[in-house]
């Protein structure tokens, strides 16, 4: 029974960081959509995002079977608990991704970002992609030691999200009132992005430990 | 033993409503301390978010020993797991209120609302404050027929998300960059507010009937 039951949680385990996969793609297909003003690439991103929404309700549903089967306790049921929020964290890193590319669709065929946001909003999507793809193994290796540093690194995307909006708010910003709206949501998405890879980060620290950490100064409401 | 368990299901959702309680206040008085750029409520809102959070930790604990120590299985299963979630958007609740009076702290001692869209936002908070009102009196009868009102109610607050919009984008709108970025996240803020309610009583009507209705269209991705 124990034997069945650990292939389960390895079974739940590989399905979050194949959700986890998925949202690594939408980010960085919505980042390019959005630099290039590419269409296909945008449309592409919200398909995909149904398959998002389906690996999460299926994953849901096997881990709420597993409750009611095997009534879990301990490390087992801290898994199967903390598996349910990082769930809610993937998909709603799929919807911000969807968000994105959904503002690249609106603009086209203009690239809603102007120049001199280029190279920051350039960086925030890497930064964004890279902590998905840390979070993806993490994930997989259910490894709370590297979870320990996802929750740690937080301060590059604020800080690109600091630029960001010195950007929209220079002076000689010539792009009227639209484009900063643009920037000043695409900066809220792409920060929220990150801030779910590191409450993913608690959630595995607390499966590991039963302890789940303080957030991160700059994610305290 | 079931009688216990039943009395313990009862402590939960009453805690539920009484966290949804503390977010009714959080939205209320952010929403003053905007409009009268009122420093004194919106430092209020800041420091009372800690109650929340308290409250969403100890809720997290008491439904974790309930699983572990309990074992339910169907509806009492899908209670203690579908407050998890419902506690999480709670939280996010108390966060957005708590930006909102940020942004009125931020822009003290003028108002970060400026006249034109001073009836919209005001609109907003009302809207914001009287969902998450219903939303309460849902989690304290679990209440699963008025949480498909919930969830059907959601497009008033999109009309006047819309709305909020085009005043911004207006031709002449006299406030500049920063105001409008101000009002576009405030705008934001609002519709996650309710967002969040909708998928309590989403919550809500999976855990009364075990089937998690789809999204409305408006909060589809």
């Amino acid at each position: 029974m124990r034997t069945h039951f650990a292939d389960s949680l390895d079974d739940l385990s590989c399905g979050l960081a194949s959700m986890c996969g998925l949202t690594v793609t939408a980010m960085s297909e919505a980042t390019a959509a959005l630099l290039d003003a590419d269409l296909r690439t945008a449309e592409r991103v919200l398909d995909a995002n149904t398959d998002l929404e389906r690996a999460a309700s299926d994953w849901e549903h096997k881990s709420f079977s597993l409750l009611a089967l095997q009534a879990p306790v301990a490390h087992d049921l801290r898994f199967t608990v903390g598996g349910l929020h990082i769930a809610a964290s993937l998909q709603r890193m799929g919807a911000l991704a969807v968000h994105i590319a959904k503002i690249a669709r609106l603009r086209h065929p203009t690239s809603a970002v102007p120049p001199e946001a280029r190279a920051v909003v350039a960086d925030m999507g890497r930064t964004a992609v890279a902590r998905a793809t840390e979070t993806q193994v993490i994930l997989r290796h259910v490894d709370s030691a590297h979870a320990q540093e996802l929750v740690a690194a937080d301060t590059v995307m604020d800080e690109l999200h600091r630029r960001l909006f010195t950007v929209t708010q220079a002076q000689q910003w010539p792009h009227g009132v639209q484009a900063a709206v643009d920037i000043t949501l695409l900066g809220r998405f792409y920060e929220r992005f990150c801030d779910h890879t590191v409450e993913i980060g608690r959630r595995i620290i607390f499966l590991e430990t039963g302890r789940l950490p303080a957030r991160p100064d700059a994610l305290l409401p």
